[in-house]
């Protein structure tokens, strides 16, 4: 058995998001039915599962075959067979216990803000507008409280029975122009976990919660006192690393 | 009479250019449909004509109505009928002489290269994939020969009888991470003059035309000399200036 780790990038504005399903177009769905014209049926693993409407700068997935063939034959058979939403980085070989998922040390996304009056029909599908002028300092002070480890619930979708502790390694906005910029770092996140935070951060932002109320929301463990979550495309698995 | 000034921005992804074309989704077709439903039929003037799958940030309409009606009813009305390709990002009031085409002292033009090996499904519709590594000095040495007022008949798509001398007021590349930029400025600019600078200062990134060899190809004022077009998808009016 040879084991693979798959590096792709993808737009995930027409797809379902990652995972399979019946009948929708994913990017899992697309990828495997590729890689099965290549090597024959297969299951993969993904280190972040996305989305419908979110996309990735730079996802992870491996797989497992029995008959061994060379990585480039697959990047190029991949990129060959795969429309321009998505693309095949890299192909390698690696040690049998690698798994996109369990061996990866963190995950860091963006999430990006148009932040002026109008939209703008060139980032709108992977921005959110917010037309009201955002207090990026304060932004900043929301989303230090939650770097460290901690029961996230009330950011996360209930996954009833799994822990919803994680641990954040970091986290930063910054204003690059008329946009403005979340980059943030976790060991992983629980579903809709970046999402939560930016609604929260732009609340913040607006002065409609004060940043030093934001540890009290992380402490109720209660996902009614967050603030919903930020729409999808705004948002970008942007890399994943390993030890 | 009332003369009024729209700006506008656009994704032309999806359009056959901005010029109006019978059975044809262009952005003046969507524009004057729409207007037409808020004051009656009626013809625009543009500052630039942008081919099929060139964007604008920043493109500026002028039109005269009979009946005055206030611009911010035009922008608020124009954006609810328009789809999301195409955001009007004010409206004013101006004097009659106004023509968003013969007002307009320069037009400046952004063109994105994506220079690295693999594609980015990100920004696929926004700039052209260039996988060989480009020397962007060599590129501002070629660009750098064309600046001021020549006759660029060697970049230009053959219009009878229709001057190609053209005066380029500034011209610079940079590069921004695996992204190449030109932003270019001239008082107009003749058909596919830019996509065909990029075309030739593409070529001496790559060191197969010394950019010593561009003033000799201005010289003949013969399209033949130049190296195509790059594809317009890379393109952007990135605004219009007026005294």
């Amino acid at each position: 058995m040879t084991t693979y780790r798959l590096d792709l990038s993808y737009d995930g504005t027409g797809f379902h998001g990652y995972a399979k399903q019946p009948d929708m177009r994913t990017v899992q769905g697309e990828l495997e039915a590729a890689l099965a014209r290549i090597v024959g049926p297969l299951e993969t693993v993904v280190a972040g599962r996305t989305d419908a409407g979110v996309h990735a700068k730079h996802q992870v997935v491996s797989f497992s075959l029995d008959d061994p063939i060379e990585p480039a034959v697959i990047v190029r058979r991949l990129n060959g067979l795969l429309d321009d939403a998505i693309v095949v980085l890299g192909c390698s070989g690696v040690t049998d216990t690698f798994s996109a998922r369990f061996s990866a040390a963190s995950r860091t996304y963006q999430y990006m803000i148009l932040n002026r009056e109008a939209p703008d029909p060139l980032v709108r599908f992977t921005s959110w507008h917010v037309p009201y002028l955002l207090d990026v300092d304060a932004m900043q002070g929301a989303v230090a409280a939650l770097i460290g480890e901690h029961d996230f619930a009330s950011f996360c979708r209930k996954a009833e029975g799994r822990s919803t502790v994680r641990k954040v390694l970091d986290a930063s906005w910054r204003r690059n122009g008329v946009m403005v910029e979340l980059q943030i770092t976790a060991t992983s996140f629980c579903h809709q976990m970046v999402r939560s935070i930016v609604a929260l951060c732009v609340e913040v932002g607006r002065g409609r919660v004060p940043a030093s109320g934001v540890p009290a929301i992380l402490e109720v463990r209660d996902r009614a006192a967050a603030k919903g979550a930020a729409p999808p495309h705004g948002l970008t698995l942007w890399n994943v690393s390993y030890d």
